[in-house]
């Protein structure tokens, strides 16, 4: 064996752990998992989310339908069998910032029960939170930004949350925020609120 | 119209963007993509700049089958559409890490150039950085540090890349790396002078 093969071999790894990517971000990693109706508002606040963490000086990262549907999960159809796998790779990829040491944050109607309990298991206890955005059918259908409930209700776009596919509310989510009856404003206090009381905008402990 | 929904509506988004993320982190946001046989010493170089990166306060992520093939992955098998699949997924996560403003770091033997050249089109140009560890195959093969060369020259494994699978070396890569000849000190020096000359160590301009 010559020298440097042997170098090779003995080469002693250093790490960089998430602990140490958490450290040097001086925050504490976790995934905040927004799901709700279309139009409840979901990527308006993860996006004010976003940036209020950003203005903390916090290291965060936004997944959404914009960087994951044309990307990532662009080989996925909507049939049963691609939904569950786009959430699954939602959170698998999620994951991996957190691993990164990011404040991560995911904004997908993911409306079955089942696909959400899937991701929390990827992570620690503590580290998933279920933000429910609560906003009630008739107001995202009145607000229908994108005409999509127009088009669900005419036969147009078939298997559409909350007209003719079921959407299972959280039983038991980290926080529950309604644009129905709060601004964004005040959605955005209610969720630094809680990370505050959580201590999850401190550093990490250990 | 309530009040509450014409809020919903009027709300100014801040987004976050990718420049606001890197100038937050004070670095340039790239993706060094390792390329190599097995036991080239793709994990271990990568893993060795990820710490000098790290050291030196940068914001990094590393790639590698620890975390991406028992995650994101794992659904994948070994047959080429999935080998396709394989790569171009990690492409696009690594895109997304990059888009959060970190430096990306993937070790994948990724043997073929067509699959490497499609992850380089995800990128802006500059910020794909092929890294060829060009550690030859009989090194690699005396090393066989986890007894897979071995195997594949048996047949226990089939479609080992060097053995009874191609790998076609980069044509033009931005690093070459031979740990057969030089030592991790040696290649992780390279590296850094590499992004030191194109001045990608140095906070973004604007």
């Amino acid at each position: 064996m010559d020298k440097t093969t042997a170098d090779h071999l003995t080469w002693h790894s250093h790490e960089v752990t998430k602990l140490m990517r958490s450290k040097q971000k001086n925050q504490q990693p976790v995934l905040l998992w927004f799901t709700g109706l279309s139009g409840a508002g979901k990527s308006t606040i993860a996006n004010a989310l976003d940036y209020a963490l950003y203005e903390r000086g916090l290291h965060t990262y936004l997944l959404d339908g914009d960087n994951v549907r044309h990307g990532l999960n662009k080989d996925l159809s909507f049939s049963d069998v691609d939904r569950v796998e786009n959430i699954r790779r939602i959170g698998e990829a999620a994951k991996l910032f957190v691993d990164a040491g990011l404040i991560a944050i995911s904004a997908f109607i993911s409306p079955f029960r089942s696909d959400r309990q899937m991701v929390r298991q990827f992570f620690e206890p503590g580290q998933f939170i279920e933000v429910y955005v609560s906003t009630p059918l008739s107001v995202c259908e009145d607000r229908d930004p994108k005409g999509l409930y127009k088009k669900a209700r005419t036969g147009v776009i078939k298997h559409f949350t909350g007209i003719d596919s079921p959407y299972e509310a959280p039983e038991d989510p980290e926080v529950i925020l309604n644009t129905g009856e709060h601004t964004i404003e005040e959605c955005i206090s209610q969720l630094l609120t809680y990370l505050d009381e959580k201590q999850l905008l401190l550093p990490p402990s250990t």
